[in-house]
């Protein structure tokens, strides 16, 4: 499974991480038609946040960066329990939570640690929609959430 | 009209609202396709907030987990509004806003008021992906705002 | 191109402005089946943000809902990169963050500065599903974020 992606995440000194079990009661991912919804993900490690605290207080925008990474990472581990990831077509949005310490106005940047992993793995498909905003607080402390929609071929 | 929901409600000691008008220029749900997307929806009881204030600080995660319950029954009467409730085949996705003073960070379990409900409701049509944050300020001093994406048989 | 749109925004006394150029790594918006999801977009005017800060304390609620007018001709804009805007069946859905000082919860009257164009555009095909939402800090500073689901004919 996700033979090609493997691959290409490989190329990039990544791997796929296992899917995060949500901490509610809910699902990593929904199909309806060709859209895979993905709930939203925090940048879990091995069952775990390896950092809590907001961007711009104790985080700091580069750490934010790779936590956008992580949670890319994460969708796309919960998106593949409901298909093969090379069947990914496109990546159509993208929505970034970012806990904002006051006067951090960073959050594009933030984001786009999930948006240039998309755009690495999936090129014209990974092209997609975004919005990026400063939030108050996020679920366990986390200081980023990523939640991803993708299109089926 | 929803004549098998209403009985699951009943069986939970709950009963579907009237619809909450739009606080503002847009409609309580819009359908494409099989899609009906809600509007935000803010714990209105009979038309007016029981209860104002931040999780964390003057509202409790017990209230507002039950505040976030009243908001999914509140999506289902604006969803209700444009289809038979009882021809609902997923609940397909969650996104529940809490309101949450500084260090609050139980936004999931918040939350899981409006999962809890539509898992009961809907069975395995009630598993959803679903993202929880923790805003800022929500409208008219709500404690919790929560939007639905459903698909229809 | 958009020759109806730009009719009625002219009589509005409104023009279609020039796409804003993402500030990060995406694209202003994706097409999928008859779906456009815009990108979440600030209130720049000719690459600027005319007014930063949070709405209740350096920026107005009257202030905000221009912005929110201006974020929604961007998404627009950013909208008929990939079609005629005059083939929009539907504004399906809105989404509006406000950049929120500590207990302003006027959300809704800020975001009605695009719900209102969108119906004084549209007409019932204006009519949307929307949430609202008071979050800590946007990009660049801005006051309002407004993100856009349209469907095509």
């Amino acid at each position: 499974m996700h033979a090609v992606l493997r691959e290409r995440l490989a190329a990039a000194g990544l791997t796929l991480p296992e899917v995060v079990p949500p901490i509610a009661a809910y699902v990593p991912a929904v199909q309806i038609g060709n859209l895979i919804y993905s709930s939203g993900q925090l940048p879990m490690v091995n069952g775990a946040l390896a950092m809590t605290g907001k961007v711009g207080a104790g985080v700091t925008p580069e750490q934010a960066k790779e936590m956008a990474q992580v949670c890319a990472l994460n969708a796309l581990a919960a998106i593949g329990t409901l298909c093969n990831l090379d069947d990914i077509a496109q990546i159509v949005k993208v929505t970034g939570f970012v806990a904002s310490a006051a006067g951090f106005t960073g959050q594009s940047t933030v984001i786009n640690g999930a948006s240039e992993l998309f755009g690495a793995l999936f090129g014209d498909g990974g092209k997609h929609a975004r919005s990026a905003v400063g939030v108050a607080e996020l679920p366990l402390g986390a200081a980023v959430e990523v939640e991803v929609i993708v299109a089926l071929r």
